[in-house]
């Protein structure tokens, strides 16, 4: 069986990425950041996915001295509501450069030769750092700069709208009640920050969906 | 005065690098690792190269669940006397791709649009991800995945000898005697190791240096 590394939020994106890479016939090995997120929450659900498919995991901990992002800073207000334009508060600098460069170093070092993410740039938050050209770009940077040089980023729905992913998700049994998306630090999903806007627009459009 | 941050491990060639930089006149801020290396001993040369130049720093601290490289492995062997073929096994999977992520991170959440990376690709050890090939790379990775977009990755002593550096060292009046580039764990330099054999090499091409 191939190895694996696989980008783990515990999001709906992720963990049907998750399930994707596992359905592939992929031996995956989850990796879930503990960054400072104000939605903490979502590390939970990351380790429920990974042991529901008894996928072995770590958590990278990492303590950012800077903030920069109202994902960060509990202080700072996340947007609600807002018209999808521009780049939103809740940008992380460099957030998924530091995620696959973590990656990166997994797989070479277990000799892994795929690393998947969640990535979407179709019904997404508007973050450059989830678009394809930014994935075109980490991978040459993995031809250049390690030992291993063949190692394949994945983003299988890159692609796909919300409820196509949804779609999928229902398809490959993801628990879906189990994932979450919400950016506040809530017990309870929000239901009017971006992330929770784009997964109800996401269930939205499955009304014509017949499982 | 612009900001910038610049990659400091205690080394001989950071150390230069951040002098450089500091002389160019950009206001430096240093980012420091603490990443499971057996030569934790540099991180207090790190220390003492920011504190003498007041120049502000932060020091990432990085668990790395894996091992892959005699550099964080310390039963493993460091190599001695080698010949300078293929990569060794002190090379640290995607190390300065995840040094860098973190110093873009640390640039866009600060306004900097400067990262100084003491890398070179002359008299060095053979990694890949000290090549220019590998810092064109990233400067793509910045383009498409940031906010900032206009980040530059500066190395300026890529091109240069082992000797070069020391003049150049020298020049800029880095405190040689405090720079700390043994890989091994030991409070003295081991003076064998494929690091020390190289900082020898550069002294040992300064016999036609006149100070």
């Amino acid at each position: 069986m191939k190895k694996a590394i696989i980008l783990l939020s515990g999001g709906l994106d992720s963990s049907t990425t998750l399930y994707y890479a596992k359905n592939k016939g992929y031996d995956c090995h989850a990796l879930i950041f503990d960054y400072g997120q104000r939605h903490k929450r979502e590390i939970s659900s990351a380790v429920v996915q990974a042991k529901r498919l008894k996928v072995p995991y770590e958590i990278i901990k990492i303590k950012l001295p800077w903030k920069g992002s109202s994902l960060l800073d509990k202080k700072a207000k996340v947007p609600t509501n807002r018209k999808m334009k521009g780049i939103p508060s809740t940008y992380v600098p460099a957030r998924n450069t530091i995620f696959l460069s973590f990656a990166l170093s997994y797989a070479e070092a277990i000799g892994a030769r795929v690393i998947f993410i969640g990535a979407n740039a179709i019904d997404f938050s508007g973050y450059p750092d989830c678009r394809p050209k930014f994935y075109e770009a980490f991978q040459k940077v993995i031809k250049e700069g390690t030992k291993a040089q063949k190692i394949k980023v994945l983003t299988p729905l890159i692609d796909l709208s919300k409820a196509e992913i949804i779609k999928l998700a229902i398809k490959l049994k993801v628990p879906l009640d189990l994932t979450w998306s919400c950016y506040m630090g809530g017990k309870k999903p929000c239901g009017i920050c971006d992330s929770c806007k784009l997964r109800e627009k996401g269930f939205a459009g499955l009304s014509s969906f017949e499982p």
